[in-house]
């Protein structure tokens, strides 16, 4: 079944509820960004397989809209599907609220499947429609009737992570949230997001491909704490850890009958813009909800003692497999038939040699030449190209460790000499990296206030890249995670702005893409961490985390100025320092030689 | 009657009154930030006379809080009154409504005069007591209870600014408002921002000191429009015009039986967080209340082309007098004895020769050596520090002209050489003025997000000032307007970090203020505007509107980059060629010594 067969039977559908507009975002039932095949309806409506997109169907239109990253991949795959494409952010370009808002019709009919929306994003749908006196309806998963092979909604086996890696036990961090809610009057909270629910338990799974999370709900209260999940997901020993703390297990369906059940007199704590829809819908008439902010999502960002040392210890096994990776493609480039996928599974090979390797932290981005140039590209067998000895290779991957996540880019010349609109571009890029990870910063910053460092060098050429300049990152968890980011716009998302504190681990990563002709990204994890404090205040800086080398071939030291170079030296002094009793004698000695003082 | 006394007074009201915490805080009935005499009860009651400034009151504290601006000033006044000062923003130091939350007595009275807040503060007031049980007054002015020889409320007389001035027609802004409102479903606005007023119909007055407004509320509806304002203010003339254009004149009181008679059928839009809460008290029980960020104030924020030209022209004439000043101060530094007072009148009487001048823009700053390091010090008879041939003179001031409103600061050695720390710091602060003027940015960036450019060569030395790098500056209006700023905190406020659109005129004003010697900002006005636009977006950079030079004698060239040298030249070129048309021979001779290449 095509595409436009799978629209017309939508439209069907959704002619006979009378629907007039119908929804699918990309989510699952918990928020998360990456998601269960169980879940890819958006994907399974319009062939569009990006990380991120949301669709609007009426009976006249069908809309994709993504972002930036994706705009030529979306282009390709929507070729003839008589979708149209909206591109994000571009000017001009409605968003997907005020297309809503502009095309619903007086008195009609909106549709979504409930369970993939936020309780605040119906919200908001109900006050923007209500001059349209529209009704909204949650109770219909229209993709899901339709699609007739949909795989499976699968709970993997899920396991415990001892307090030697997270740093905290269970006990005190839900102390600590018990303490929380009882600061507000006292009551239940209920969690609907993965990696908070993981974080807040010390338990990781593999519901999600990359993503160490388990498939569940929470709902904690003052004595007890039911998990919702799949049955039999953890071991008998491991279900005895939990019991013995006070963790009542349930089947992952039963949340919605158990908040039913709510009692009236109690407060019920959830965070609005995470909750999906549905369990609010299920609470009593009467209940008092409290909206809001997620706690455990600042506190997971914060990392502790443990989870740096950690931390630091992942990313020097991480970044000693990146670096013999990009020695020997630089030795190997002509010497052997090499395409994307092939060089991603060298790089994985080298990655699984590092002890308490778990596997990929997301899925391997590598780019060759013009395929540098699409941001979340990743190759098939279709596109794999073959890797040539002269422009660059982009790669963007990362790892999960029992000691935490890394996230890594770089962009490699495959031979031959740079041009100088390479090198140029290639320079800026980097500036704009070393210039983020040098900056100090009075406490009170967000990463809104920071990401000029990172931009400056390409703005004032009038370039720019389409996509944030970082994100924050979890701990052996998801690689994408809020409230810490840089970016210039401020997001009217509470939460989105966080104030950067000592422990945050956010990526910096600038980039510059030309369609047909390369990409370049230039990815470290950087460690926010407290500088001096004096009559001024609380000075705050970086330390990097991630380490292996830039590409020397590719520099334009003139375009740096003596601070930059400063940087760019000690950075690769650490990096030699720190990998060099890991790597053989020959990659030791081309290590030395990349990383020598320019 | 000392501070004391009046405390001792206001707590016996309390006492009487059952009032267990009373607040008062800097403000008039229209939310302004200067206020006329009348409202001055914060000062009337803590001694304080600084700008910014509130005040809880409870039997056993009194207590003070002010921001950086004015610390080592409120240390001084009110040393022996027995207030404490809470210096806001720093570190330890709990927020106003930190405080009232954790010392309010549990089911006590919280009181405050309802003229002089926000709605918006006192719903946010009673969320946060709620917990409490605690209950809200608003009906007493305790202050004005107790000051027997409070100043009138006095309403001055007002005009009509024409449209050679204004660019855009009293009928042009209220049809483009009604049409904001047919849209929103139709209704009135009710407006109470001074400066809104002024700039919707066209007219402008002198009811506060330095800000050219007047005292009044207005409510438009379809087809009318009703000014509450002081009797007989206007010409007849001016009144004539008014009225053509369905302006029908009430006086000032009347607004509070006006609205208490609203339709309940109709929207009644305000924006919550500017209407006075006695206002919306005042409303029938039923209305259909809309809260809405007022578009007025982004509509005024962004200068039409009429508006920029004549910015343009107020701002020579005005660097014209200031660079006057310049020259004649270092000139006569040794010839004659001059004190700050005596400099300030010095530069009023070079500004009072310039066409169209109507009086200060704001109360001047001139701060002599350690004087320079109180960030808002206004010299007064007792505190007058004579000028020596050495060390820095920072003056702030600006000015009002029919043309526009201008706010410049130079800080100026007055004689000898520089030491390495003076040069040090005045460059840095230099940079860091140059280089937030030379951004370059994408469309979409807020002041928080350029905010860096401006603090990066103060942070990278450990420096910082404790206050914004700039504000929005109305059109022959208040010289500080929201919603455009330049800081690197995100503000909680809706409407405080708005994307800076072209035609958007703000302050660059970096400073640093080393207690007991000396302080230094260099501050320019600058004009928003569009840069090339291409396949990564619209570009949008600065062009500087204040044309005054910066001491040469003050800077290290040393310490700057090849790029902000030439910033530095091009604008000192600019500076030259631009003025010298008005400068005597003698004045052009210095000047161009002044603005030759570095």
């Amino acid at each position: 079944m095509g595409i436009r067969e799978r629209l017309t039977q939508i439209r069907k559908k959704m002619e006979k509820s009378e629907i007039d507009m119908y929804f699918v975002p990309t989510n699952d039932f918990h928020g998360s960004e990456y998601v269960s095949d169980y879940f890819k309806t958006r994907e399974f409506l319009s062939g569009f397989d990006g990380s991120a997109g949301n669709m609007v169907i009426t009976q006249k239109e069908a809309g994709l809209w993504t972002d930036g990253r994706y705009f030529l991949q979306a282009e390709n795959q929507l070729a003839g599907t008589g979708i149209t494409l909206y591109k994000s952010g571009q000017e001009g370009v409605p968003t997907v609220n005020q297309y809503i808002e502009s095309n619903m019709p007086e008195s009609g009919t909106f549709g979504v499947d409930g369970r993939m929306v936020s309780e605040a994003w119906v919200e908001g749908l109900k006050e923007m429609l209500a001059s349209k006196k529209a009704k909204v309806v949650l109770e219909r998963d229209l993709a899901g009737e339709i699609w007739l092979d949909r795989p499976e909604l699968r709970h993997e086996k899920a396991w415990i992570l001892p307090e030697e890696y997270t740093g905290e036990s269970r006990m005190s961090k839900l102390q600590k949230l018990r303490q929380f809610l009882a600061e507000k009057g006292g009551g239940k909270m209920v969690f609907t997001s993965l990696d908070d629910i993981a974080w807040l338990l010390n338990i990781r799974g593999s519901d999600i491909p990359c993503n160490p999370v388990v498939l569940s709900y929470l709902v904690v209260e003052a004595d007890n704490a039911f998990l919702f999940a799949g049955k039999g997901i953890f071991s008998v020993e491991d279900e005895g850890a939990l019991g013995s703390d006070g963790i009542v297990l349930k089947r992952y369906d039963e949340i919605y009958d158990y908040v039913r059940n709510f009692p009236e007199e109690e407060h019920i704590f959830v965070d609005k813009h995470a909750v999906n829809a549905i369990i609010v819908e299920n609470f009593p008439k009467n209940t008092k909800i409290v909206d809001t902010a997620c706690p455990v999502t600042a506190w997971k960002a914060v990392k502790n003692s443990v989870e740096i040392q950690n931390e630091r210890k992942a990313h020097i096994r991480d970044g000693v497999a990146v670096t013999k990776f990009i020695c020997w493609l630089k030795q190997n480039i002509d010497k052997m038939p090499l395409t994307e996928i092939k060089a991603a599974e060298k790089l994985e090979g080298f990655r699984r040699e590092g002890k308490h390797y778990l596997g990929p932290s997301f899925e391997p981005i590598a780019g060759y030449a013009e395929h540098g140039a699409i941001v979340h590209y990743s190759a098939t067998p279709e596109t794999d190209a073959r890797l040539m000895p002269e422009n660059f290779l982009l790669f963007d991957t990362g790892g999960q460790y029992l000691e935490g996540t890394t996230d890594v880019t770089r962009t490699i010349l495959l031979g031959g000499k740079a041009t100088s609109e390479q090198k140029k571009y290639y320079t800026a890029v980097l500036r704009g990296n070393l210039n983020l990870c040098a900056a100090k910063f009075m406490y009170g910053c967000s990463g809104v206030a920071l990401d000029y460092a990172a931009r400056q060098p390409l703005w004032e050429m009038g370039c720019d890249y389409n996509h944030g300049t970082g994100h924050g990152v979890g701990y052996l968890l998801n690689v994408h995670e809020a409230p810490n980011a840089f970016r210039y716009r401020i997001l009217k998302e509470p939460g989105q702005n966080a104030v950067l504190e000592e422990g945050m681990i956010t990526s910096d990563e600038p980039g510059i893409y030309l369609a047909g002709k390369y990409g370049i990204r230039l990815e470290n994890l950087i460690l926010c961490v407290k500088k001096e404090k004096n009559e001024f205040g609380q000075f705050m800086g970086f330390e990097p985390l991630t380490f292996v080398p830039f590409d020397r071939d590719a520099i334009d030291t003139e375009q740096m100025s003596q601070k930059e170079l400063d940087y760019l030296n000690d950075y690769h002094r650490q990096v030699y320092e720190k990998l060099e009793k890991y790597l053989s004698s020959e990659e030791k000695e081309w290590l030395a030689d990349m990383c020598a003082p320019l």
